[in-house]
């Protein structure tokens, strides 16, 4: 992204140390909101002594793990982090005072705090007890692996994630609506690493009506998402696999006073029913952040999605692409109306990887900080790192 | 494709040659309907002492350009040529009789002539003068410059190539029919290339009333396609750039009978008018199988698109994809009605290669050949050289 050439910093040990940490954070993935995701490693004469990642919310951070399982060989080793060590007392005490405490020499991180409020004071802290800080090794992956938690701490709402399948002539379902399936056995296992890794999933009324999901997760001891159905009306059908909610919960958010014999009958088979005054994309998702969620995954239908993009609820975008050609003129396409009359008016993705999964494409690719309705931290703090040299 | 795993045919110096043969052959893209490309290298103690290619139509075929400049070396020599030598009198004299008379030991040969009646004649020709022959050296990748030739040859009409290109979001134009530009430069520029490689350029009367395309060849030197319209109704505007035919040629056709008045219009500006009892994508394949067209480009809209899929007269499609959203629900797609309505009646394309084009992406794949109206040629001849070796 950026034009200026930025030297890698750390050396090669220092980058695979930093790369151990993130395998580790990823041990918890979908399980730490609001928390981050974070890895730690201690390092004593070039071997790793202890390791620890933070598993979520009210339990010790990464640090004090690999601290613990380190002991006495903490003392004067080399401890790496991928996200700077806390500097305050929250449900745990400050990780800066145990490196301090276990005596250790060196802290790599592998990026500053993001909350602006906070950023820098745990690296000051060890700096001034006397420890050497090396700061923004493998910094683009670190942030990456976090780009959930960094969102929602810089503009207070989920980061939002909207990822769809379509064919090669852009048709997410047939004329009748029938979408089964469009994508390989490969594609459809992405998108369960990609749901492990949301704190939600929201699709509309129609996706329930048409599809009946179950938006649950196969791989047995994985985290499910909590799953959310925003509909108006609340016209839906009395039973659906999504009012299953003995193993995964189900929120379904609509406006004030609809349908309250619907509500009732969700309500008796333990699906939570949220009332806003206006159900919009923009207040589902501030609900979502009250609730902590980090990244939230929508799945639903193009008029919603539209709406979604319009409200700037999406930053980043999944695409599959199946090399097979379905037709229909009416057929569904995976974004609707966002007013648009010329093609220099579209949304042009930025930081865009095509990779092919099986015999399908996947895009991934950000919306630009603008139609997120914000300015751009993400595409400017890549200087941070330069603070910290 | 195939499970079963072939060795390579030849040595890696043969293959080096033979793709040499290939680029020479690439020469004359474009201009040898309704001849191959094809063309030929003669080796002299493991040095080239002659090249040529076929140049087109009534022109000397690529033997004999190599072995005049080879001159006296050819004697002993080892001719390498991407298509079997013609065995017969037509425009030319056989090549195998001016290999023969030339005294070459031995030809190297990409693949046999796709002709079923005269298949194999010419090897078994050189053989039966003492001559040493290989068969199948680089075969696929003759096979795939020649892909056009060898289907009219084998199908009595041209191959059929859709190209379109799209947002991520599925449109190929925004609600209002806008749709310059979708794709960046250098997805441009491979359109250009790939018209090149074509003999017509097919699009419909809608195309040419909301993008009035020029449908030309930007490049000096290269040859441009025949452009050609389908309009059953000539509702056509009176100014068209495909109207301006002093440099390149437009073919309208339509209904017999259709818009006197604008047939005579279009008539006076240069515009060759056809008239077709059914204008249909078959009967306009076969007019230009008459004119000895190799392979056709449609850049149609989605409803002519889904008419020339449904009849069979398209077998291979270039998707571009531009990583931007443009929304519409009522934006056009690139293939109309197909009559399916289950995601499993999809046409799931063949050898598939997606590449990324700049920041687009570009689609390459194959429809089977059931979808071609007519059993698989193309997928079950590998074992042409089987009978060679």
């Amino acid at each position: 992204m950026d034009s200026k050439i930025e030297p890698r910093v750390g050396t090669a040990f220092d980058r695979e140390m930093m790369q151990r940490c993130l395998t580790l954070a990823r041990r918890a993935l979908g399980r730490t909101a609001p928390n981050p995701l974070v890895g730690a490693v201690v390092v004593q004469d070039g071997k790793i002594v202890g390791e620890g990642f933070h598993p979520g919310a009210g339990q010790p951070h990464a640090e004090v793990f690999a601290l613990k399982a380190a002991g006495d060989r903490a003392q004067g080793a080399t401890v790496y982090v991928s996200l700077e060590p806390c500097n305050h007392y929250g449900r745990t005490p400050p990780c800066t005072e145990a490196l301090i405490a276990a005596g250790v020499a060196k802290v790599v991180v592998g990026m500053v705090d993001p909350n602006p409020l906070v950023a820098g004071g745990g690296v000051a802290r060890l700096r001034s007890a006397g420890i050497e800080v090396v700061v923004g090794v493998e910094e683009a992956d670190c942030r990456q692996l976090n780009e959930g938690f960094i969102h929602r701490m810089v503009y207070q709402r989920p980061f939002g994630i909207f990822k769809y399948a379509m064919t090669l002539d852009g048709k997410i379902a047939t004329t009748s609506g029938h979408s089964a399936w469009i994508t390989n056995p490969a594609a459809r296992e992405e998108v369960q690493q990609l749901r492990i890794a949301c704190d939600a999933i929201i699709v509309g009324g129609n996706t329930v009506r048409i599809d009946n999901p179950r938006l649950t997760i196969r791989q047995i001891d994985a985290p499910n998402p909590l799953r959310v159905v925003m509909s108006r009306t609340l016209d839906l059908p009395t039973t659906a696999h999504l009012w299953q909610t003995e193993t995964v919960s189900t929120l379904v958010m609509t406006q004030a006073g609809a349908n309250p014999d619907m509500q009732m009958l969700l309500r008796d088979r333990g699906v939570e029913i949220l009332e806003l005054d206006s159900l919009t994309p923009t207040a589902a998702m501030a609900h979502l952040y009250q609730r902590g969620c980090l990244s939230v995954l929508w799945e639903c239908g193009g008029t919603l999605a539209a709406e979604a993009i319009a409200q700037g609820t999406v930053q980043k975008i999944f695409a599959f692409i199946a090399p097979k050609i379905i037709g229909g003129s009416t057929a569904p396409t995976p974004v609707g109306d966002l007013g648009f009359t010329q093609m220099t008016q579209a949304i042009t993705l930025e930081r865009v990887q095509w990779r092919t999964v099986g015999s399908d494409c996947l895009m991934e690719g950000y919306l630009p900080s603008r139609e997120s309705g914000v300015g751009s931290r993400e595409s400017g703090d890549k200087g941070d790192k330069g603070e910290e040299s």
